[in-house]
């Protein structure tokens, strides 16, 4: 085993290509200051690929989606500098640095030199616009500050606090992206003397949505980790587990109980993760997340579907309840909808959807008909609309129990209990039971019925958490309700 | 690695023996239609084995448990026709399709043409009547409906809506297994041209104890993934896993964070997990679920215990309370037990086991054995008796403490504040809080005794929340009191 | 694969060094009565290498930090004599066996025959005093009785009883480690006919901190499990997750969301995890829980950081709060500490730390210093100097969040109606709220902010729970007060 990974690992090594001066300039001294993400580099696609070789394989194979080369990356593989000087001067946060123009933060806009259709595909996700959806949306805002807000206790009351940008950047924007800006520059003593560097706010940061201080939104190393940017990562499990894991958005763990993450904890480690394109059966035994949402698959040479970085290309329902579930929105940037109730929500209060902001049933139905392409690979056709059918019917019941406890928030309010718009509507301990309805249970169910998650439909956060939340919630009120008339 | 991989997948596809001409007829087709699945069965032993060369190998090595071979399955490897066609008579869902009498859905019966033994052991494990045992018993069928009933909010109260029966294939019933009947004939444009087949209810389904159309109950593909059907799968966690990870029943869980687990997820992608007989300290240096519940084990040649597929052969008692710990059933139907009180419950509502429906003392002290045996390939005879006798304490603690908790809802239906029997005993907050205490944090404390995982027996959903909702059932218990004085 | 397999296994067993005669008589009966261990023990460097050998290699390749060796010791394997009659007149566990004196508890004093720096090192470990910390520790054991008391439901009042010894070593004692002594001996009936054993106490347990029959405290096998004592079992995360897993320590559950993490799942399976040094980025892209905390580390035959037994010496802050986060102790004993409240905690209970017992500002900075080394292989100095300062605000807002709710408890104790010192602070509802503010959601964002653990940190036991506890303990309170008022 060990001659066999030593021999691969050496031959890997062996068809190194021609590096560019510039990146030669880089590894000197970064092989040793920073020797793990040089180490990660070589072990990369990028160490030992030019693009004219690239653009000699078959449209099917091919890993980029340019179809020209570039200036000067005629006979050269990708390196530091390949990525870290070009469009230079659009990048704040360039700076000299032994002689180099470098910018620090490598963007989807320099990514699309090579790969301009996935970068184009992924402005569409509304992941890329996490930051803005978040910030820029004053329910959510409301949202994030009951989370993120310290609070003290003064004369037998709670007082809550403006969260600090540091905890934001460290809680929700972890994930959403944080709002990268220079803020002037700092010299530092290096191992290599006296050097100066950009200042940059919401530092570090890998998050889905990032604002970058070239002006584009978004990263492309939450899934194709730097410095080898693999796909074979990229494909597995664990790289969306990273965001969605909790139990707002349990997707990775409803997979890991699903028949198909089963199979793959059980197999996986002996599929072929790097292949392009991606062969059901032959590759791979049971889809991951990409195969479902992402990758380009075949099957004897004919294409099941075609590759998107756009997550939700496949997908007809907005399963994450936002309060409710519905269909996706046609906009990336969902801050610009607004409900009937003037509100920035995708569906009233109540429930109904908020039509002119989401996608129609035939843009539905033509994202149902692109994932149930992959189901039938393995899954006959009544087994394939049957499991669609039971998808309709999760968000039916999640919605209508989300309904009966926004109901009784409603209650709530009314009576003066506790207290509503245009107040803060997710502080307070009942507001509190009411959002984990639906963005923790509800959620959970609809995961469950899509992936075939078991029991996180059932008793890990699914229906009896559904179900008892309500009754609490019930009982809740009650106990406001007499402790008020007490007097409190 | 890759070579070798390589080699290894060539290897396998040169022994490849005769195929049946009924099988390649479906394979001339269905390699296009379900590429996935005549992938997965490549990869098979099924096909690349015939059962004359099986039925050469000695007992101990031997896959299948017939002696005798049926007719026309002399020379051919185990296809898509051998499985799909047989015993068609019995298959409501035998339908024609191309020429063939086709069924959709291969049972434990017919899976008993080679493997007899296994699918009558099965017969005898609880799992294989959990569809009845929950739906035919009332009391768990009304935990069943607290579970899986929309509720709506009118006039200040909940009301519980009857669930229907697509939730409850999707909730409960997608591990217990649905009941799959025939309901009709449906014609369908197919890339074949116009085809038939017939529609059945509760599909799709892959449940433990799925009632099938032809009559049988269970599934043997929850374990052995069709249509690889690997005995390495089912012998990974991650195939119990599917069901077994709830906080209903933790099994997984806590196996996971167990010494056991541990090694496994370290060391296991090293192990032998296909070689039968599997040999202790060989082929694997920790047991998984498989190793203690199922496979044949063997030392220097010598049985350590032998293959069985009825589950709790090697269990004394049933860890999984319903309501209280017990001795295991005698019969796999659960739903025949009646306690004093008239309930079908195992035990009495205060702990006392129904001893006339539950294996004795004796039998108890065989499984046992059993089981220890295993352990002493591995620890000393006094670790192994001394951890067994903390199984008792576990069990004797926690039931302690389910009774404290049951007495506490006896109070609250005492005093009217919740409605017991012969209402729902499921429905209230109080009463979800009371299931909880069994259900959840003493199941969870049981297994993690049972397999030495740790944090399930103490914090994670262990001994501090089995006494924190004691103490909060009993506060509860006052705030609707001090409501029910302040009329609400 | 299987090939390359079995040639490792017999190009390992080729070396097999000369046995002692004294091990190879173990072994005689060993391979029948305990093939498992026996096997492991094969599969283990022990088996196979000799200390002259050893001690050829450089400083940095040797995985012993003896310099001299021990007579009897010089052309021989370790095997099961050498650890289990060596110091046997210390041990009190000794018994005759077959004409040996035999120990059954092989011990760290054991172990540092040949790694004596090792041991050394875990002494200055908290671990290996979490026996006496939890035990002799007043407040601490409150929480122990806490979770461990059997209660009863008597005349509508909960009683607490004395917690039994086996429920405590099966519960907090596990991980912690159980007091190990002998109490008599036993005859036992064996497969080698009659025999005597001596009887042990907190017998099974692997604990960490567990005192043993020679007076020694700790185990080496919870991370490198007997017998195989493997170095990679230890690197690998599963081995911390068996402690260190729960919602009051989810260190492992942290990190297998954290890009590292995430990368270990992805592409672990390729590392080097047995390679002695460690070459960060050869042998791995990304650090396990090891890497941070134990492992010596290098690049390019230079140290990055030195190897450690004692686990909290790049660790500047113990994050695991009691009742606050604060600096680590400067003793593994923290029983001694006291603080100006008279209670044994390193803080008051206000927060503010107890400086006379904790390690000081430039021992915070050394450790901070020795960690950031290894972050800064992969990442640039403002990156890693960034994530420290988010950590201290980190720790900054939960321990203020944390005063928050100690607030609200006091007002409960004011108020009469929970009852704190010199009573069990812990055991009512509203004070089990509290706990978990701290034990639970304090916990689990500081992990998260210092692994990157993005949802630990928000929904996942992190933020929204910490916000939502004291919400819902403000309510309880006013409900605990309305009760009070309404005769209850």
């Amino acid at each position: 085993m060990v001659v066999c990974m030593a021999l691969y690992s050496s031959s890997l090594f062996a068809e190194a290509k021609s590096i560019s001066d510039d990146t030669q300039t880089c590894l000197e001294c970064h092989s040793t200051v920073t020797p793990g993400i040089v180490a990660d580099w070589k072990k990369s696609r990028h160490s030992r690929s030019t693009l004219p070789e690239s653009l000699k394989k078959g449209e099917l194979e091919r890993r980029i989606s340019t179809s020209t080369i570039p200036k000067g990356m005629k006979d050269i593989v990708i390196g530091c500098a390949e990525c870290h000087t070009v469009n230079s001067a659009k990048h704040k946060d360039t700076f000299e640095h032994n002689g180099f123009d470098v910018h620090i933060i490598v963007t989807p806009t320099d990514c699309a030199v090579c790969h301009p259709a996935e970068v184009n595909q992924y402005k569409n996700n509304i992941m890329s616009t996490a930051y803005k959806n978040l910030t820029h949306n004053p329910v959510y805002h409301g949202l994030m500050d009951v989370a993120n807000s310290v609070v003290t206790w003064e004369n037998g009351e709670i007082k809550a606090n403006k969260p600090d940008s540091m905890t934001e950047d460290d809680s929700c924007l972890s994930c959403h992206g944080t709002n990268v800006e220079v803020k002037g520059i700092q010299t530092r003593e290096t191992v290599m003397g006296e050097m100066e560097f950009p200042v940059l706010t919401g530092w570090p940061n890998d998050g889905v949505g990032r604002i970058n201080p070239d002006g584009s939104k978004g990263s492309c190393s939450p899934c194709h980790t730097r410095h080898s940017f693999s796909i074979a990562e990229a494909r597995k499990p664990s790289a969306c587990a990273t965001c969605h894991k909790g139990p707002d958005v349990p997707a990775y763990k409803v997979y890991s109980v699903s028949k198909h993450g089963s199979r793959y904890y059980a197999l996986g480690y002996k599929w072929n993760f790097d292949a392009v394109p991606w062969k059901v059966g032959e590759d791979f035994s049971a889809p991951t997340c990409a195969t479902c949402h992402v990758s380009l698959v075949t099957s004897d040479g004919e294409i099941v579907v075609r590759r998107t970085h756009q997550m939700n290309d496949r997908s007809a329902y907005r399963l994450f309840g936002l309060i409710y579930a519905h269909p996706h929105p046609v906009n990336s940037d969902t801050s610009i909808i607004k409900n009937k109730g003037g509100l920035p929500l995708p569906t009233e209060l109540t429930g109904e959807p908020v039509s002119a902001f989401l996608i129609d049933k035939k843009e539905q139905e033509r994202r149902k008909a692109n994932m149930k392409q992959l189901c039938l690979s393995c899954h006959s056709t009544q087994w394939v609309d049957n499991h669609f059918i039971r998808i309709e019917k999760s968000i039916e019941t999640t919605n209508a129990m989300t309904l009966a406890a926004t109901k009784i928030l409603l209650t709530a309010w009314d009576k003066g209990v506790a207290v509503g718009l245009p107040g803060n509507i997710f502080d307070e301990a009942i507001e509190r039971m009411w959002v984990e309805e639906w963005l923790f249970y509800s959620n959970s169910i609809r995961f469950a019925t899509a992936m075939g998650g078991a029991d996180y439909g059932v008793f890990a956060n699914g229906r009896w958490y559904l179900a008892k939340n309500i009754r609490q919630m019930s009982d809740w009120l009650n106990f406001l309700v007499s402790a008020q008339k007490a007097g409190k």
